[in-house]
């Protein structure tokens, strides 16, 4: 047992894009790693508790299937016969999809989300269902964080990069209408990948705030949160997938043609950040030498996350404020209070609230005329101890508000052995270079800490 | 004089397509168009008030310019040498550009609006500024209506209305929010044509309400209408504009490959409409037989005056309550209230409407998949008495709400003499589709009339 444990832990650990390159030239089976991830899955589960619904004899008939096709010599996806968890707020056919309400229990949606369509279309496995907070907001699930159970994973998308942290699956789908991908994948110690708004179309997925709702992946590095580009690009269901920052592979995995230019920014709420957190900073802004300038953001972005904060409580309270009337008894007092706060703001500060989103964004332009990426935490600090809170998303807010892709890397350890995250941002479109850059980074920091 | 005069209307009379025609070939030169119809201006100006701004001087130097390119055999546009009138809300470089309102007196653009530029590079010779209602909301300006100075022109885009029909200029811009090209266009008997929300951009034009401002065109033919299509397709600093449902003029002109299937629709309004256009609407169903169908709109769409109602006030209160802070003695009644009804609306409400928007947009499909055009009044009938309103806009909330192409056609007569206008109304994109159906219209009616 122990051997075939080990293995399965080997193989579930292998990178997406390793995974489907080995699957691709026959030195692996879809079936293989399927089953080696599910083992993963029965080892960690209950402990870690990251799954919503999973469908074990479901899954290994997919691979099987995929296996098949790729021996019949028919064309095969980037992501063939990988395995990927997502979310359980994105619809996936077949699968319950319950949004982390009781309420939605059971519900069965009758198609795929776009981004699952295009999943499949690439060729990947849908594992199952992850766990997400109560509707995607504050409420946490049932998941643990996979390097300390005492301690928050972060959310909203919990499972996904708890799953991921723990070797149960290479890859993992979520959103982000606030912290939701870049917090969880701080606090698990994964790479978390959010895209330009408008790149990842949101068909199928629960709306909570249009304005704000962004999808993104996680990863055990860079060059598989690329593979994200297989879902990118427009659709007609949702008018603000617009954009197809895409195809990122290739220039992920380019040298950059000079050394990037990175913007130190502590943000307006530094005094936010832990003790692990400044240390982490401490130490980050010398090894990056002169590649690195302290950059202060003028007092209007410290209201960005204010504005965030209307903007997201007027439209979850009206997309999201029919929960609260049917069931006030089945939802937590966090999401009660912000749909009676959004249905108390006046419309016209919400669309001021709105214009601000295009002015911070625009005002952020000629900061990148400077600098590639700006260099910022990921989240306060480690993931806080307990399972009744996911953590603090401010030093995400401003980034998701403007829309920029952001991605966190897990650079850093902090003094509990837990993970430190580190975030990096770039203008509206500029996907593509920002995950070039943090590979720069990445190897950057890892030849001085070896010099 | 009197010979001098009749000749200066003859050519001011002329559709501008007929006009860019000659002046093309050399029949005629710009400077002669333009003098004639600054001749018609100063005969007609005093009683019509339909210019906020003239200047005369440069006015010709423009025109002389336009002849000198066109001798030089340089390539010219569309509307190589064609005076255009612009509302007053729109920006043109070089002219005052007040918004209707003394708060705005005296402002002068730095800038073009696109449309401006737009027009300018078809070859277009800007007369003047156009007299509009206050803010182009409610309130009068000067302006009266050219076939009975005690009645209105309409608002709020009267002086472009009340210019094209008295024969000042063949072409005028307009905006309509809610129902501000297609209400002057009935009540000046002239073509008013809005095509689909986001083919033309308002950059550079006051904003009102972004989710509803929409540009039009006065014109006294349907082929003229098309040449908007000059101004249409996108533009970088209008991220509504996103369409081009242009080019528009060979499908205008056009026969219609079978015979055009017609919804006459009388609207959940009807009961507003006045006896003369409830005897003209008497009319038109016999004599269009076999290709007019009468059919009835659910009740949702009743509501609809009121959803576009609060959008309106809930935007117009974020873009133009700074006006009523700064400076109340100088706005309107209507404003101050539009200002405080869209200041109490909360935001949930705001967007609950803005669903609706999409919501019946898409409700309307299936009706366009059996007919090519609706049939509907273009406003409750004749141009009422008085210059202290600019009559009801309720004929045309619907089909701005939904962001349809739109035109108005000065088909009938009422009882005083005054022009009824008939609204025909397209999903969106199918602008060109409309203009054809429009002519076609035009023949089969004036055929009828004459067997």
């Amino acid at each position: 047992m122990g051997t075939k444990q080990d293995r399965a832990q080997q193989l579930a650990a292998l990178t997406a894009r390793e995974a489907a390159r080995r699957i691709a030239e026959g030195e692996l089976t879809s079936a293989d790693l399927v089953a080696a991830c599910l083992d993963v899955i029965d080892a960690q589960e209950e402990e870690v508790q990251a799954w919503a619904f999973l469908d074990r004899d479901k899954a290994m008939l997919e691979a099987k299937e995929r296996d098949r096709r790729r021996q019949r010599g028919l064309p095969i996806g980037p992501l063939h016969g990988v395995p990927v968890g997502v979310k359980d707020i994105i619809d996936v056919k077949g699968m319950p999809t319950g949004n982390g309400t009781p309420i939605d229990e059971g519900r069965r949606p009758f198609e795929d989300a776009t981004v699952v369509r295009r999943l499949r279309d690439a060729g990947a496995v849908i594992l199952g269902k992850t766990v997400t907070t109560e509707l995607a907001y504050f409420h946490p699930g049932k998941t643990r964080n996979p390097h300390d159970p005492s301690r928050t994973p972060g959310g909203s998308s919990s499972g996904s990069a708890a799953a991921v942290a723990a070797g149960m699956v290479p890859l993992a789908l979520g959103s982000q209408t606030n912290g939701s991908v870049i917090r969880p994948a701080a606090y698990c110690g994964v790479v978390g990948f959010k895209p330009s708004f408008g790149a990842v179309p949101r068909t199928g997925v629960l709306t909570l705030a249009p304005s704000l709702d962004q999808l993104g992946i996680f990863s055990r590095s860079i060059e598989d949160a690329a593979l994200i580009e297989s879902l990118m690009g427009p659709d007609d269901r949702d008018d603000d997938a617009r954009e197809n920052p895409g195809p990122l592979t290739a220039t992920t995995l380019a040298e950059p043609p000079v050394t990037p230019a990175l913007a130190l920014v502590r943000t307006p709420f530094w005094e936010r950040a832990d003790a692990a957190m400044r240390d982490a900073f401490g130490e980050l802004a010398p090894a990056l030498g002169d590649a690195a300038t302290e950059v202060e953001l003028p007092e209007p972005f410290g209201r960005g996350v204010g504005w965030l904060g209307g903007v997201m409580a007027a439209e979850m309270a009206r997309n999201l404020g029919h929960y609260v009337d049917r069931a006030p008894d089945q939802v937590s007092e966090k999401l009660r209070e912000l749909v009676a706060d959004g249905r108390a703001m006046r419309a016209p500060d919400y669309l001021a609230a709105r214009d601000m989103q295009q002015v911070l964004r625009d005002s952020l332009v000629p900061l990148f005329h400077r600098f590639d990426v700006i260099v910022t935490p990921s989240a306060t600090g480690e993931a806080p101890v307990g399972l009744d809170s996911t953590g603090d998303p401010v030093f995400c807010s401003l980034w998701t508000f403007c829309g920029m892709p952001t991605i966190s890397l897990p650079l850093m350890t902090g003094p509990n052995g837990m993970p430190i995250g580190v975030q990096l941002v770039a203008p509206p479109g500029q996907d593509a270079r920002l995950l070039r850059t943090a590979r720069w980074l990445v190897r950057t920091l890892s030849q001085e800490a070896g010099s």
